[in-house]
């Protein structure tokens, strides 16, 4: 068994060590060069409770194209950085089943002219910050939730046997849709406002104005989305921000350090949906041109 | 001819000033006690264009209630300050002529009831700041801009002859609901968005996406108010966010300060008006939460 990892970052080093574990062969593809090289010199750092695990790990270049040997690829860069992949992919015509794991949702409308025999989606819980290059913090354990999406869905079972066995948990769900809409729901409400607002994600639920705006914007975005299931919604923003309450939202970090955020594949996604329904999403939009607009601002700044 | 200025802020002090630049004996009515005894010891200072001139003051505690003998009252308190001034002022029967000087109009719905002969509502344009208890900064020069509410129209002739003549001006105009809600719009635009971006008037304009919530935001007070002169307003709305470019809002100073906001006279007094017209007000609601939210979150912290 041997697994492609596109993306260097968070996300794709933390399946990396897992897959190191559970003795799974896997190869980083990064877009940096000088990455893979780090990778491939130092090895993969995973820090855990304070405790560093060193492993060896084969990383190379995206650009030098996908050794065509593998038996699955995990796709893990942002959504905002999937156009050149996908190109790729398409182009060279490739086969091998894929794993896409990116918040938001616009990547969904892009997967469909794919070759690959079967292609599932899924999401991470788990909480984590790439450190430097070559190592990644296991901040919160979570889960990968995963779902086929078109093909086989039997393929994936190998691999969520192997990380299973060794506690790093995959659930296999039926629908795709609602593992991606419930993280987004979860993602749209709690990322703007805790950026906008400059707090932590539990300042949402400790001030009673915030608060009332969350609400404001959840029925927005459910209404955007044609979502029925709204108490249990409701209940995972609430719990998530009660659980990650000290934490701060990728989306603060972002705009802190002056990079692009998720807000087109989280709330421009929502805008086209409820576009299509005719739904006015007056705080949507606003909070989408506050969001990007912090971004240009940070951008004008380090232009400076 | 002797005026009473109830407020010893910015705006009390800065007309004081100039009431002395045009021999009008005027008193300060302070709420602080060691303020009325700080500007009658100390002197009033006045600095405009980097020079100071120094000018007496008399100065009271307004607790120990108004001298009879003024020909005129000028208030200048924010208006979440009014209500213990109008209650003294009915319980009293003061029959002494009235100019309000307040940002928002909230006030306007509170003052029918008294038994002032005359009534005029007025706002202040220049660019004015407290630098301390005896000492206000004149930073630009602008205008009072004022019209009769009720009573004799005619009774402020004197005062406004005097201060125009020593190159104070004040205009007087007919409709006193078009002066106040023209300034209500500039504000209820530049303040709140300002102060959630935490940027300077000018950044408004310099934003594309930002300038998009700020034409939104507009359309949403100017049917609330239900106001027609829509491109003259508009206009007013963007000269002044290029005239104050590199300024900061008194909401966004207030903010930063800890101070309580003008939020509830200026947003929470068109949400009522919208609130009767049936109007729809999503994006006003959330800016009001939002300053509501961070006035409570400046205050929880400042109690840490």
């Amino acid at each position: 068994m041997k697994v492609a990892i596109i993306g260097g970052g968070a996300v794709g080093m933390l399946v990396a060590a897992y897959f190191n574990k559970a003795n799974i062969n896997s190869v980083i593809y990064t877009r940096r060069r000088e990455q893979a090289q780090f990778l491939h010199e130092k090895g993969l750092e995973l820090i855990k409770n304070g405790m560093t695990t060193t492993s060896k790990v084969m990383a190379l270049p995206f650009s030098e194209g996908l050794l065509e040997d593998a038996d699955f690829i995990f796709i893990t860069v942002k959504q905002y950085d999937l156009d050149p992949i996908l190109d790729y992919l398409k182009k060279n015509k490739i086969k091998i089943p894929i794993v896409f794991l990116q918040n938001g949702m616009s990547h969904t409308l892009m997967i469909s002219d794919l070759y690959s025999e079967s292609i599932y989606l899924g999401i991470v819980e788990h909480g984590v910050l790439k450190q430097s290059d070559n190592c990644v913090i296991h901040t919160g354990e979570g889960r990968l939730k995963i779902a086929n999406y078109s093909g086989e869905p039997g393929k994936i079972i190998a691999i969520s046997d192997a990380l299973n066995s060794i506690g790093f948990p995959i659930i296999i769900e039926e629908n795709w849709y609602e593992i991606l809409a419930g993280k987004l729901v979860v993602n749209a409400v709690i990322n703007p406002l805790t950026t906008l607002y400059g707090i932590r994600n539990g300042g949402l639920l400790e001030n009673d104005f915030y608060f009332l705006n969350m609400r404001s914007v959840f029925l927005e975005v459910i209404q955007a989305l044609a979502l029925t299931n709204i108490d249990n919604l409701w209940n995972d923003v609430i719990s998530i921000c009660q659980n990650t309450g000290s934490n701060y939202s990728t989306m603060y970090k972002d705009i802190e350090q002056g990079r692009k955020t998720e807000i087109q594949s989280i709330i421009g996604y929502i805008l086209e949906e409820g576009e299509k329904r005719m739904v006015p999403m007056p705080r949507l939009m606003f909070l989408y041109n506050s969001i990007k607009g912090m971004e240009a601002k940070g951008k004008e700044e380090r232009n400076d």
